[in-house]
């Protein structure tokens, strides 16, 4: 029997209801002594590959934990809840693709189940709100220790739903790949990693040109905001290891007019433009 | 002595600047390892009968706690502080009909006291700020172990002020209400319950016809949202066991334009229109 | 050896990424067992004079702990980060003036530390995210017990960075200050005191004259909001002991137009003015 000391909690649930805390709540009442970490609750509403981003970057700084994770346009309709075992954590959510990266980044599925043991539910299911009657409630019962196999039928990791991986590539000198996501701060984060920068020769100090549908833009590449005057973009590797933009002081997303899903690619610049 | 190990805390602080922190700190050195399971802190500034709804839908899933709820435009003035038991629970707010609806649904008010007790305040009491310096100070007093009447004086919970009940009825076959909250997501949340629905003969599956000021629509009665295309309008029973009105993967409340108040009826649409 | 059981947490990283709950898990992997108080997340992105506000007049009310706030736009620049000891509380994070309000209020820096050893850091520190890399896992370390002069090199608190100290004064019958902060209810804050107000001789149940740029109003001073009728202005001493100026039910900074920094000056309106 495996305890968690921690529950890691993501949905799009918004802060302005009592949504995410009626999960606490129920939570509290499972597995007493549970910490549950918010991971955030403002994913857009339904934007499953947001929720997704934002769950893979930030699981590998929590602590061992069930993380559930709640984005779910598909509530109550056929759509699979699943429980999965990664890297000696566990993952609760809908089987739609929201748990996938975080998923692989833990080193891919180890074992999976499809959430049909009601014994572990709330008496009372709502078809609108399985975030609180189901998810939340398996996962503290898994973290009062459960055994994961009570959860429900097991299932192929293999069927499990995934979002698409991530695109990025390094061609000749170019390296491609699209927005993944905004942060609060309007940075920009790329697929492009920052390994890939490195492929096509791509350092700290010198300057890279980013094509963007018909713009092309030649910007420093740097180690961190800072290092360019104030209100001037910057490309750096951020600290999830992707390649991002910013403007120091600013808003890139607003200036470049740039939304997940565009696509972008980056070569080194030459060498004679001025640092 | 009753010790509670939760409070939880509802109010229109918002998030910017440190007012909720200030109140989970004093509670925190009032009762230490009390944990404080946070409702929301996003009630509209002085929305009284916003934070009654959020507080009287969640409560139900929270376990035994002093639940503190602060939306208290008349901070200062004559309004009373209260503490009321409840159903094995503590409610500590300004007397202003905050708490009605969350006492009420849970089973009604067995004690009450108006906070008068300075002793379980803080030594220095702010005009504008009686979450900090009387609600949550008393809170975590009680949360700790303090009895319920050294709170103040004993009131008659007859005299407590209480937000209208929340208006539906059944009138042969129309069930008619209001539109109670809007969510994150849109969602149009009325008095009417799924039992006056079913009261009409409304069923999952059928249809049923709204009436909202001159405007008449036809809408499927579903389980939930992913039963109607995308972008389509739904009625279903909520989690809270309310009619509510949503658009799969869109904005009712943007769609239709009704704000909490707005009266609205339902009856069963002609059989004869498509499923 | 000390050990602290609550941290507090205040930065500029918004609530819709996962960075507050990356820093929550590094934290609650060195220091399991340890409470975070999140004082706010909200702080406009890289305003510093506005975290150091925030977290002035929210740690009074917090139990002992190790405040730990990043507002940090060099993040990765040239500029220390720090850990300094007043009152029996620490603070950690960049030595960028974010800290020194608090720390004066508290009574002044009693030691201070560059934080220069690496063995409290992560192992693998980015350039931009010192808040999940740095500051918490160093905060964390000593909250655990680590002693704050393994932090790094000790530094002469004279010369941490200090934002300009809040201008209020009172000149003849005029208290003379700025705007400090404008809070979710939109209440302008001003630089001036209470007890600069009462050295003017103004008095709850008078009224003052404001004056700011062309503009003069006069307005009752009340202790708190509800003693002027709804929609109309009211200036009172806040509950962090600073004159403010707020509308009863409504927005005074949308109302007035005051952002922080605008000059503002008091004093005691003819008594021949109506109560």
């Amino acid at each position: 029997m495996t305890r968690f000391r921690y529950l890691s909690f993501l949905t799009d649930y918004g802060l302005e209801d009592g949504f995410v805390a009626a999960c606490h709540g129920v939570g509290a009442q499972i597995a007493p002594g549970t910490d549950i970490i918010d991971v955030t609750h403002l994913v857009p509403p339904g934007d499953v590959r947001r929720g997704a981003a934002v769950l893979a970057q930030t699981v590998p700084y929590l602590p061992p934990a069930v993380h559930v994770a709640v984005v779910d346009p598909g509530v109550g309709t056929e759509r699979r809840g699943v429980a999965i075992a990664a890297a000696g954590a566990l993952f609760v959510g809908p089987d739609n693709g929201l748990l996938s990266w975080a998923v692989t980044a833990a080193g891919g599925a180890e074992r999976a189940f499809s959430l049909t043991n009601r014994a572990l539910w709330l008496d009372r299911v709502t078809p609108t709100f399985h975030g609180r009657d189901i998810f939340m409630p398996v996962a503290a019962h898994l973290a009062a220790g459960t055994d994961l196999a009570e959860a429900g039928q097991e299932i192929d990791p293999a069927g499990l739903v995934a979002l698409p991986a991530l695109e990025h590539r390094v061609r000749g000198s170019t390296a491609e790949g699209e927005v993944l996501t905004v942060d609060r701060f309007g940075n920009v984060q790329l697929t492009i990693t920052g390994a890939d920068a490195a492929g096509i020769g791509a350092r700290p100090g010198g300057h890279v040109r980013l094509r963007t549908g018909r713009r092309r833009l030649t910007v420093p590449y740097r180690e961190t905001f800072g290092a360019v005057p104030a209100a001037e973009l910057v490309v750096y590797t951020d600290s999830a290891g992707l390649i991002s933009i910013a403007v120091n002081g600013g808003n890139a997303a607003q200036r470049l007019g740039l939304p997940p899903g565009a696509l972008v690619s980056i070569d080194v610049a030459d060498a004679t433009i001025p640092p």
